[in-house]
This record gives structure tokens, C-alpha cells and sequence, in this order.
């Protein structure tokens, strides 16, 4: 008679056992019971940071604050190892997904290190509960009733967040809000970090750079100021106070409307290292955000954010990590990676991805998203010579940074399966997954997912994950083919709007972005035109730079080509951008039929809801097709090849459609 | 071998079967297999519109469109029967309800047909998911999704109406949005009435007054207007065709910032008459509000909406039922019936109940309103004599009115228990059991709930009961004891604020209510001050307007009087005010200690839920306390009698207290 031995007492060794009970209600060997039984001997399964007795120590190795190690002896007793709690937690979660999958502990054994250290979720969500960017409902965040009541939901989210390697959550939007720098919210926000604490999740806040003069009444808030800086020191002993393992702050500034140190003619470097030194003595982080952009657009938005940053370098406090977005413009469906990415060696630089699916169909257009991380991950940027991948980059490896960190913009909100797409919920746990190993393929974490949450029956694996892996490709197709990119409706980016111009920042306009005209279509970023090129490495300015040598998805990114220019196919680029848009759209087709062919393989409820959302996104996927290629037929003066569909509607009809109450603004 | 026979096939029998099926596998005798049999010899359990062989016909007697009888036969075998599937489905629920608290069906049958005609929730749910005075998260309604995605709480909750006897929906806030009745919106309403009809739950939806001038481009919306008309007529023949069986309208005019007649120099009749005139070719009814007062405060609020109604009792179509608070101000936690009541023999008159909690410390205090509503609708006008009820003017009975209805704001969100506090369920329940039969008492409600809730144990019931059916009184001592009312904080009515005063609206400040002074407290509606009692029958002014007759719950509603003023049991005003707001907080302390004790009876994750509410309740009753009682004491000029906890903090500190981000707003 085995059983299951936990060694010692706290409060995420409770959490382990309390995942091992539910489990063995569930899909956990029916033959090992649930005793917690302290007799050695008698132990299956062992949860511990000591050596069990008749086993290697050095078989276990060193194992870091987060690694673990699942070990099998010869009777087929698991030990799960690590050197400390949250890392037997994690090797607990991994244990059971392992058993859940019908995988099984190897025989070699299972080891795992995260190779980035932070791995934070941001939520945009804001203190009265709307969210900005988020799909899924309003925020899970009840800062009306905290302190006083905590929402079992808090337990659920941290509790989902560990089992896939999550390590921080900043709470709030970067567009700031100076109010949950108060007492009255500290107390809120520490109520919060005691319940993710456990968990082995840090909570970091967003800082309003103008809060010295909101909350402190004085009379500037730049960062040179002695006053200033006082003042941010005095708040960041007030907040160890409430909270004794605060991880920092996350700050969006000089940006759309955000205060900075702009407003001092002081630099980013400046800003950031005001707030590290306030931290620096508590052991808190600054995330600086680099989507700094100004609304004079002086030049081409794409280059904003490394003339901002980059002759920054190295002046940055060593407890400042700059957040970069995965592409130069704002989550696009596609774009070439950042170029600070490589261009900042002395200057720890973190991923910024989005989770949530703004220009992405937001919550009901199913979109894989582990592909588009993967791709940029995965993109190298030569800047140490071939191989210097952007993961290289982040976690590290790359320039020897010594902090490293990933931050995932959360997709969470009050919707009963917390991602409004069920499918959705894989980005959540893609997004983790990658920010533990940036290397795992998204083939990979499909599998996993799909196993985790529906079955392992392969009848229903196969097509399925065929369906994920193909519908990043598929929404690009349908949405922004060939380097296309913001050609969104105006300020909810839901729906197409290439038509959008003459509003008060072009830089939000379309037509800024495509310039499509009788001559041609796209932006010309080569030396001939913005030359944003110029801050990528030479290898890639002299790939990219030729359009007969950049790849095709970032043909429209890079270039300004005519209608009738011809592609590696021997298409035109009308031609080919025509029927890129039908093969998008008869994708998500193809998506529904196959849905409804797996209807034996899942609940009801969640058949059904899935279903809608795939009908919704076929839908819309035409939507996008029609309105785009109406829009862009007046410039390109050619027909529909053949095999695109012709719209059913007039351009004048797609450009009259006015959603009002998008969510997510 | 018995069986259950469901006779016939409609989508409301369909979901007979699977409420069934549901109970089935839960607490049904588990002897009564779940074979849906047509040999009606087999069946145990029939749920039919025709009389079963070997039953006599006349024992089911006529049950009109909703009512139910249980009828049991000597063998035990149990027949549903009713005139139509919903009345079929009524008495399903019922059957269920009877097994399920163990009550089993009475050997002389059961049966059951609404008092009142019109049994609805209102909903003060914006399309943008904001709720006015909602305190459980965003709107259930998702308007963005509508029509395209059907949400399965769409079907939960017609389901849970259903199941309490609620037959109607406005789903939209009386502060209206005329784009609710374009076809945008129309077709996503419309995708709801579909959703509520197999429930035997009508639609209905807000009109906003001024919509021919915002959806037509009319110059006017005067209700006189033919031009105006026409729209109306129009827009009612559109909504039929998207929603056949549109309930109609429910409407707010000249209030708060709305447009109505009075723009027009209109009476309300007119307005209501333009809109029936529209609706009546079609069988819709409009709920016009009486909630109609001015912001020039030229008179008492208290008076205002009967002197803006009463001169027109009989000038209103007869597809128009006027639809008026419980009391005259605005659901205080205790107000005297509203005078309209017993006023209008000619025009239809309906309820207006808040289910949420407004001015009732809102989702997180225990207040179980059946209690309330009972007082409201055990009132007595005397208007035709002793015993003229407000509930018998309500079901029609006192006026003979052919239009009854009840209206409920709902109390409804995406959070996960739907209601912010388990026992807000209750409220829901109550108002749908009351709204089915006015005369159900409180007890029976409680017991009804806590045992489909919780449990069937006496000993969990007995005690949570008590502290259920003594939550109004408990509130209304913490928080406006002896008649005091609207002494809430500016606007969003969270916390108290006796203090405020001065602001752009007298009628929104406390000081205008409570109009304490050194020389006394209290508000005088007799002839010697605003004289609203005339509003009331002869018996009550008599009764109502001698201090000394006037029940003390109402004494500071009617009077001002000074603060040694002695009550019935001797006290002094002073001191009595102080002792029921401490007895307040003791109960709401008690109930603490209650509920802690009775955690074996309830899942951990519930019990958890409701002690911390709890615990805000007994905290924030304390807060109620101390700041009324500081502020009071001012003018007072007394000390506070022995047993009354002597405050911890100075006035000034409660008068310092701003929440912002108070849900609801």
C-alpha cells in the first residue's frame, strides 16, 4: 500500500497537497492513496527538499529558487525534488499534467529551470473594473471589497498562473491611475499579494510618474528633483511596509497622453532610475516600458522607440529592466521584431507580448498565439552573428544580462471560462509556458493544452492543434497579409478600417500605415523612404532592404511596391493579397466544419460556445476580406482573381458600419 | 417499474425533460427511473396537459394561462397538470422544489395561479455593461456578442426566473439609450426574447422619450405631435417584427435628467397614451414611472409624484399601467407606502421593488428584503375602508383593475454567485415568490430559500432563519432607525452622510431630509409642514400625524421634534436613536458569530464567501454608527447613553472619508 508523502509544513507545501487531493478525485492512479503518510517506507510518491532515504543526493543536483526535478526509482516510487517550496510545487504541477496527458515520468527523469527569471502577467485593468484592451468581462480585480473580502477567484487565478510557471502580476494599467499608490489601496493591493504570495507570485504595481505632485501636492515630478526623489523613496517605504516582497513598478511614460520625463526635458534612462533607486533598497525592479512614441510624429512611429532608448544604454540602474513590445508599432497580428531587441547589450531589455487580442478579433476570433511568440522569439537578430536570436536576447544569453524577465498583457476578465475563448485560455498557458522556456514549439504547447483541457483522444488532438497551429497564419491572412499592418477601425481596433485618415494623430490612421495610391501600396521603411531599416543589423538591412529578398510576410512592412509587382509565385501583388484574404476566410470556414465534426468529443456547453465564436470569426473573417479588398480595389483598378469571392456589399456600406460599446476601451 | 411521462413536444417541455433529468441525478427518489415512457401505464410521474386515464377530469378544474395543479392518485403516481406548457413547467419547478425540501406533495394536491398578472425584472444594465445601482459586477448581457453568440447564462438565468415564477424582462436601463431600438440592437434583443420564450419570459425594453428626435431627426418628440406619433407607430410595427411578442415599454420621463412630456408642457398621460397608442395594435403594455420629481424642489420630493399623477386617474389608455416606488422618496431602507397607492382606482397602478440594494449597503450587507417588501404590501390605505392593502391594489383586487404587474430591480451581475452575496439570492427569490402571491410571508420565503440554498438541517435553518427575517429591521437600525432616511454620502449612497448639504440639488442632500438642529430632528409632513400626509386616507393623516399615534419606525419621517422628545418606552429621542443604532451593530455582530458557528452545514468555499461579508456588514454598521451619532450629538448637545459604544474617531474623520470607484455608478 503506497501513499503520498509531503515533507514539511507552509503555506504552498498546504497548496501542494491540496492540488494532490482534487487530483485524486480525478485522473490520479486510482491505486495511491491519499494518505499523507509520513512513514517513509510506505511512500509512492515523495514531495520533498531532502534526500529521501535510499536514494542519490546527487541525483536531485541543484535545483535554483524555481527548478525541480521528477526522479523515479526502481519500484516506481516518484520523488519530486526541488530546493525549495514553490520549486516542489511547480514539480508537483508538472507531475500531474504528465499523469493527465498519459505521459508518464520518464525513466531518466523530468528536470526543469525557468530560463527567464520574471514571468509576469500585465493587467490593463483599472480601479473601477473596466478594462482597458481586455475582452473577457470587467476586472477579476474587486478593488471596492478588498480589503475585507477575498474572492475565492483571487485563489483560482493564482493558483492557474503557478501551474504554468507565472511568477508576477502587475495589477494595474499602465495607464496609470496615482490613487493605488495610497494607503487605502496598499492595504487592497497587500491583501492581494498575500494571497498570490504562496503561490510563488509577486505583485508589482504601475507608477504614475506624476504622482509626486498628485498624491504628494508638489510642485514638479522631475526625476532630478531632490523633492522628487524623496518623495518616491518615502513611497517606496511606505509600500515594503504593506507589502514586504513588492517586486516594483511597471512604468508607461512620454507615452499617448502619459505623463514623463519629457515633461523635464530629462531622459528615459532619467525617469527609470529615479524609481530604481527609491526600490533599490528593498530589492524592487523598475519595468520601463519602451512604447514611447510622440504624437507630433516627427518620424516614422517604428523608429521612435530605439532613438528614444538606445543611446540609453548602459545607463540604466542595474534594477531597471526596459519592456519592449514584440514589434516596433502595437501588437499587430504580424511585425518584424523590435529593433531595440540586440541594440541594447549593457541594458537588460524584457518581452512585451500581448495575451489579450486587441487588432486581433479581440475575445471571439480564435488566434493561437504561442506562433506569433515563437516567430518573434525565434527571429534572429545577427547581432552577435547568425544565431542571436531574440530569445537569446531575453533570457539573457545573449549580452549576460543579469535580469531577465517576460511580460504577457493578460487576457483575463470576469467571463465564467476567464478568457471570453475557450481557446483563449491556451494563449494564458502558452504565454507561461514560453516565459519558462522560450524555446518550446508551439506544436508543443497545443498538445499539452489540448490534452490538459479536453482530451487525449487523438481523433480530436490531431485536427484540433492543426487548427491552432494554422490560425495565426489564417488571421493574418484575413486581416493583414503581406506585411500589411493598422488598418484597424479607429480607437477599438475592432473590424477593418483601412479607410481611416485625417484624424488628430496620423499615426493612428490607417492610411498613414498602408499609403496605398494608384502607384502602389505599403511603407517605404528602406533608406529610400523612413529608413527604419537603418536600426536593424546589416545581415537584415540587406535581406529586408530588397524586395526580392525580404520574405514576403513583411513585404508591405518594409516596402512600397506597385499593384502590379510580381511575387516569388509569379503573382501579382494584387492578385496574391486578394487571395490571401479568401484563404483566410475559407480557413476559419473550414474551422467551423471542423468544430462541429468534434461534437462527440466535448461537453455540451463548451462545444456549443466554441462553435458560436467560430461562426462569429468566419463571419467577420469575410467582413475583413470584403471591406479590405473593396477599399484597396479603388487604387489597384484590377479585378478579383479568380477563386476570391465578390462581396455582397458596397465599399460605402463596410465604411458606414459604427460599433458602438466595443469592450476593451 | 415506474417511470416519468412528459405529454407532448415543445421547446418548454423540452426543458421540463431536462430539469428532470437534472434532479434526477441529484435528489429524485432514485427509484423513479428516467425513462421519458408514453405507456401511461408505466408512468409514475406525468406531466401532461390532458387528463390521464383513470383520473377525473374535473379534478383538475380550469388553471388559466400560468397556474398548476399537483394532483397525487391512490397509487402514488404524481400528475403535473395545467392549460398550457408553461403553467407545466410552473409546476414542475414546484414538484421539484416539494422533493427537494422534503415536503413532499399533500395527499389533497397542490395548487397555484399567479395573483399578478406581470411578474418583472427590471434591469438597470447599460449596452456598454456598466450598471446603474448594480453591485455584482458588469452585465450579464453582452451586448457586443449579441446576436451572434447566445451565452449559456442567457439560458441559467431565464431558467432561474423561471423557476421563481418571473415572466417578463426589461433588460435595459431606465436611464435609456434610444440606439437600443435600432436594428443594430433590435436584432440582439430579439436573439434574447428567443432565449426567455420557452421560459414564459417576455422582453421588454427601455424608451427613451426624446428617441424621434435622436434615432428619426425629428425637430420635436411632443407627444401631441403627429409627425412623433407616426414614429412611435413605426417604430413599435419594426420591433414586432424582430420580436414578435415584445412586451413594450417601460419608461422614466421627466426625471433625473430624462426627457418626457414636460419638455412639451405635456401631462405624463400623454406621454404614456403615445407610446400605448403604438404599442396596443400589437398587445404591448407600457409601465410608465411615477419616480417623476423636480430638480427646482419646489415642494417636498415626498409629494411631488402623486400631485404630478393623481389629477390624471383615469386619463391613461388602458394598456398603460403606472408603475411607482414603494415609498415616495427612493428605496430607503424604510419608507411608508407611497401615497399613490389606493389613490388611482382608474388607472392600473403596479410595484416598483428594488431587489438591489441602494442605500442598503449594497452587495455586501445582509438585508433580506422580503421583509421589507411585506411591510410595503401589508400596508394599509384604507381607501375603501380597513384592510384596503396595498397588495390588494397591486393584484387588482381593491380597484378592479384588468392590468396587474410587479417590477424588481435587479440585483444581477457576472459574478460568479450572481447576486455579490449568497443571501442576495434570496432577494431575487423572495421578490419572484412575492410577485406570484403577495401574501407569502417572509418566513415562508427564508425557509423556501435556505433549504433549495443549503440544506434541509433544522438546525442550520432555525438560526440562519432568525438572522435572515430580523436583517431589515437590524439595517434599518444601524443606519436610519425611527423614521430618518436619504442620510447616505453623496451619489453613490455607500457609507453614511448626514452631513452633506449644499450641493446643486437640496433634494439630494441629507441636510434636507434630517433637518436636524439644536431644536430637534426630523422632517414635518404634517399640516404644519409639508403637509405630504394629505396625501394619505383620513385614518392615516388621524393616525400618522399625532407624534404620539404615528408608529416610531415613521416618527422622524412625519415629524421634527426635539431631541428629549420622550418615546412609548420612556426614552428620549436622543438616547432611543443612539440605542437602536448600537442595537443594530450588536445584531449585525451576533450574526458573525452565528453564521461562524454553522460551518459544518455549508461547502467551505460558500461559508467563507458570507463570513467576510459579514464581517464588513458588522464593520461597516459600526461606521454607520459612529458617524450618524457624532453628527447627530452636534445638536443633540447630549451624552450617549449607557450600552452605546463610545466612537473611536472624531467627526471630522468620517466627514473625511471619499470612496471612489463605488461600484454601481
Amino acid at each position: 500500500m503506497g501513499a503520498i508523502r509531503v515533507d514539511g509544513d507552509s503555506p504552498t507545501l498546504a497548496i501542494i497537497k491540496t492540488e494532490l487531493q482534487l487530483a485524486a478525485n480525478g485522473f490520479l492512479d486510482k491505486n495511491l492513496p491519499l494518505a499523507f503518510d509520513h512513514q517513509e517506507e510506505a511512500a509512492r510518491l515523495i514531495i520533498s527538499k531532502q534526500t529521501p532515504s535510499g536514494w542519490d543526493p546527487s541525483a536531485k543536483g541543484s535545483l535554483g529558487r524555481e527548478g525541480y526535478r521528477l526522479l523515479k526509482n526502481d519500484a516506481g516510487v516518484v520523488w519530486v525534488a526541488a530546493d525549495t517550496d514553490i520549486g516542489l510545487l511547480y514539480g508537483t504541477f508538472k507531475f500531474l499534467q504528465l499523469m493527465q496527458t498519459g505521459a508518464g515520468i520518464p525513466e531518466s527523469g523530468y528536470h526543469s529551470e525557468p530560463k527567464i527569471q520574471h514571468r509576469i502577467l500585465n493587467h490593463w485593468d483599472n480601479l473601477n473594473r473596466t478594462l482597458e484592451r481586455g475582452y473577457a468581462g470587467a476586472s477579476i480585480w474587486n478593488w471596492h471589497r478588498l480589503p475585507d473580502h477575498i474572492d475565492q477567484q483571487y485563489h483560482d487565478y493564482a493558483r492557474a498562473n503557478a501551474s504554468i510557471g507565472i511568477n508576477g502580476s502587475v495589477v494595474t494599467n499602465v495607464n496609470a491611475n496615482a490613487l493605488v499608490l495610497t494607503p487605502e489601496y496598499l492595504e487592497k493591493a497587500a491583501a492581494l499579494a498575500d494571497v498570490f504570495r504562496p503561490y510563488g507570485i509577486t505583485l508589482y504595481l504601475t507608477a504614475r510618474f506624476s504622482a509626486p505632485m498628485e498624491l504628494g501636492r508638489l510642485p514638479t515630478a522631475d526625476p532630478l528633483d531632490p523633492g522628487v526623489q524623496q518623495w518616491w523613496k518615502d513611497k517606496a517605504d511606505e509600500i515594503y511596509r504593506y507589502i514586504p516582497d513588492f517586486g516594483g513598478f511597471l512604468v508607461k511614460a512620454d507615452s499617448e497622453g502619459q505623463p514623463g520625463p519629457h515633461n523635464y526635458q530629462r531622459s528615459q534612462a532619467d525617469g527609470a532610475n529615479l524609481l530604481a533607486d527609491a526600490l533599490k533598497p528593498h530589492g524592487g525592479i523598475v519595468m520601463w516600458r519602451a512604447f514611447v512614441y510622440s504624437e507630433d510624429t516627427p518620424d516614422d512611429r517604428a523608429k521612435q522607440a530605439y532613438q528614444e532608448f538606445q543611446p540609453y544604454d548602459g545607463s540604466f540602474r542595474d534594477n531597471v529592466i526596459v519592456q519592449v513590445k514584440n514589434g516596433a508599432i502595437d501588437f499587430q497580428p504580424r511585425e518584424p521584431f523590435h529593433p531595440l531587441f540586440g541594440a541594447m547589450p549593457q541594458t537588460p531589455l524584457m518581452m512585451e507580448f500581448q495575451i489579450t487580442q486587441e487588432y486581433l478579433g479581440q475575445a471571439t476570433h480564435h488566434v493561437f498565439l504561442p506562433s506569433l511568440y515563437t516567430e518573434v522569439l525565434q527571429s534572429d537578430t545577427y547581432v552577435n552573428g547568425p544565431g542571436s536570436t531574440v530569445s537569446k536576447v531575453i533570457d539573457g544569453s545573449l549580452h549576460g544580462y543579469s535580469l531577465t524577465a517576460m511580460a504577457g498583457v493578460s487576457n483575463i476578465g470576469t467571463d465564467r471560462n476567464w478568457t471570453g475563448h475557450h481557446f483563449h485560455q491556451a494563449n494564458w498557458f502558452g504565454y507561461g509556458r514560453l516565459a519558462w522556456d522560450p524555446e518550446i514549439s508551439p506544436e508543443t504547447i497545443a498538445d499539452e493544452w489540448l490534452r490538459l483541457t479536453f482530451t487525449n483522444a487523438p481523433e480530436f488532438i490531431e485536427p484540433v492543434k492543426k487548427m491552432m497551429l494554422q490560425s495565426h497564419e489564417m488571421a493574418v491572412n484575413y486581416m493583414t497579409p503581406l506585411g500589411l499592418h493598422h488598418i484597424m477601425a479607429w480607437s477599438h481596433h475592432y473590424g477593418p478600417g483601412p479607410w481611416v485618415t485625417d484624424r488628430h494623430r496620423d499615426d493612428w490612421t490607417s492610411t498613414y500605415y498602408h499609403k496605398a495610391s494608384e502607384n502602389g501600396v505599403g511603407f517605404d521603411r528602406t533608406a529610400s523612404g523612413s529608413n527604419a531599416l537603418e536600426q536593424y543589423a546589416p545581415e537584415l538591412q540587406a535581406q529586408w532592404g530588397d524586395p526580392k529578398r525580404v520574405p514576403e510576410k513583411y513585404l508591405l512592412w518594409f516596402h512600397h511596391v506597385p499593384w502590379e509587382y510580381t511575387l516569388q509565385n509569379g503573382r501579382t501583388l494584387w492578385d496574391e493579397m486578394a487571395l490571401r484574404y479568401q484563404k483566410g476566410v475559407d480557413e476559419a470556414r473550414q474551422n467551423v466544419a471542423t468544430w462541429e465534426s468534434l461534437e462527440s468529443y466535448v461537453d455540451e456547453e463548451r462545444h456549443a460556445h466554441v462553435f458560436s465564436f467560430l461562426e462569429i470569426q468566419a463571419k467577420e473573417a469575410a467582413w475583413w476580406r470584403d471591406a479590405c479588398l473593396l477599399y484597396f480595389q479603388q487604387f489597384a483598378q484590377s479585378p478579383l482573381p479568380e477563386g476570391v469571392e465578390k462581396p455582397e456589399k458596397e465599399l460605402e456600406y463596410f465604411m458606414g458600419i459604427r460599433h458602438r460599446y466595443v469592450p476593451g476601451n
